[in-house]
């Protein structure tokens, strides 16, 4: 059997706590396994497996030997790092934006084009967690019903922006039930760290995620509209998107409208979700069971529910879609990569 | 000058809360004022343009001498009592949604149809909050570009639920604060009072508001289209919605997308928006203004912004829609229906 030296590069991140968490339960037979982050974080400890760990500070020649690495600490460690890891024999499992849309870098989700795979030249790169969650969802009515537009409206999670973020919406809240006026609550990282203007997120919502870009959009809007053609390998698609955080510590909600090219029933569509990989259907009005962003919290899979036909649109189907963003959204999907690789012998 | 002797029944609710203190500033020749509830709330008192008033129990005599009744005390009470009004010469505007799609009842967002208002035989319905803020956001690109079709996604605060909603969201985001596991949190009320089973709001996202309808739409979704169709007095608009309460307090925001008869630009229709009664533009991406709910709070307008073309449909357009529920959503527009009947010497 292959041993696999692992690296997580970005360990202290919100993600990169999960991938840890996930990797000592991971079905990849791990030869030595090691944490990269910067160098304030260097010298920090933690447990994996039992045995204390020191978490080292990240270099190019932190990965001599190293045959799988998983990126998570921005983009641009990832610009200047991943290619030094490729160039040291290793798989990049990137999780940020900066190589998605490269056409020599495969995007994937394993439930939908693992096949992808095959193409990769050292890099992979794990889409948007508002995308992948998405993704789960459609695929099996795509390959079912054809595909032909999707207008999305996000509800996201605030630990998708990182742990700051989330101790920011925990001061705000905490502020908020000490009745302290709005306009004295710290907000220094919402909407958008690397933006100019920050606005309070607890008991609010806030329609920019990531900075603003072409037609009035923002980028996190564009990476769902790009990536889900580029995921599912058709530029024909119509994609909107519209993203939003509300104040959620995890677990991405979604509500999707899509027009499909033939025509179904609920319960056929129920059925197509209920068989999907990596999807479960929680979808019962009359027991009023449907997707909670609560309940998704530490779970891998992807949930859809409130399944029901456009009143007006024949070939009009509206889904409401939940997963763990740090889950199914960033480090598990990263992680599945790299165990689906290993099936595939890729790795 | 016609006195006008108002009572208001549900004082004591959040609705009633909000519409005596817009009743102090308003416009409307006031002669008497009574506030009324139920049998639990009489005899409580409170302070009316400076003077101590009591809380009367709500009997159909109240209404003896009564000119205009503004309702906001559930459904039931408004089936019972409005009638009972009207019999002593009141004219009744109901913020409840009993009579909402009665063809004898006037709905009404004064600035989209005042004129219905003349077809009015003693009530008038207020429409639902949710409904209300996208009529005002609408009804300009209806008149200047014709409108062909709606798909609404909602982002409702508690408030609408009511101020026991509002204390049982604050509870639970009290044990969040205090590291309470989650199956710990009190849940009686949400996601609907009438429904069987609670479900926890803080830090979560619940696809539910009003019980289960027919096709799986929820009542407040099936609100939102039929009332849409019936202010803007076209059944022939498409309009789906997919209604969410979210951990706001007060605020409803809303991503809706249309479809127009016309095209337009994005500076033209933001032109449109900028001159609409009742609306205020609020949409430079560049300086990262958009309507956010926590400043719609007290204010009487609907927020307007995030405009922008769709990236494949020529004629189909986004926009993020936000008002004070409280307000513009209900205690506002009834008062506004009021004051517009006053003008138009109906009342």
């Amino acid at each position: 059997m292959r041993k696999m030296n692992v690296a997580i590069v970005g360990a202290t991140g919100a993600v990169g706590t999960q991938m840890i968490k996930l990797l000592e339960d991971s079905s990849l037979p791990l030869g030595s396994v090691k944490f990269l982050a910067s160098k304030r974080s260097a010298g920090k400890q933690l447990s994996f497996r039992g045995e204390t760990q020191t978490i080292e500070e990240l270099v190019p020649e932190s990965f001599d030997g190293v045959n799988l690495a998983l990126f998570s600490a921005g983009g641009g460690i990832s610009a200047k790092f991943a290619p030094e890891a490729v160039k040291r024999g290793a798989v990049v499992v990137d999780n940020t934006s900066h190589f998605r849309m490269d056409p020599e870098v495969p995007l994937v989700v394993p439930e939908v084009n693992p096949e992808a795979l095959r193409k990769h030249k050292g890099i992979i790169a794990n889409p948007n967690c508002s995308t992948i969650q998405m993704m789960v969802a459609l695929e099996p009515l795509r390959q079912a019903l054809g595909l032909k537009r999707v207008i999305v409206s996000t509800y996201q999670a605030v630990s998708g922006a990182g742990n700051q973020a989330m101790e920011e919406l925990k001061q705000q809240t905490q502020d908020f039930l000490e009745d302290k006026p709005v306009d004295q609550w710290q907000a220094n990282i919402l909407p958008c760290g690397g933006d100019k203007k920050h606005y309070p997120l607890a008991f609010n919502a806030l329609p920019q995620i990531d900075v603003f870009a072409e037609g009035g959009y923002t980028y996190e809007e564009w990476k769902m509209i790009n990536e889900t053609k580029k995921i599912m390998e058709d530029d024909t698609i119509k994609v909107s998107a519209t993203c939003v955080r509300i104040p959620v510590m995890s677990g991405h909600s979604e509500s999707v409208y899509i027009e499909t090219e033939k025509t179904a029933t609920v319960p056929e569509i129920q059925a197509l979700i209920a068989e999907a990989p990596g999807a479960v259907l929680e979808d019962d009005p009359s027991q009023q069971i449907y997707p909670q962003a609560l309940n998704s919290v530490g779970k891998k899979e992807t949930f859809v529910g409130r399944i029901r036909k456009d009143p007006d649109e024949e070939k009009g189907i509206h889904l409401w879609v939940v997963s763990d963003n740090l889950l199914k959204g960033a480090a598990w999907n990263s992680l599945q990569i790299a165990e689906t690789m290993y099936e595939m012998e890729l790795l």
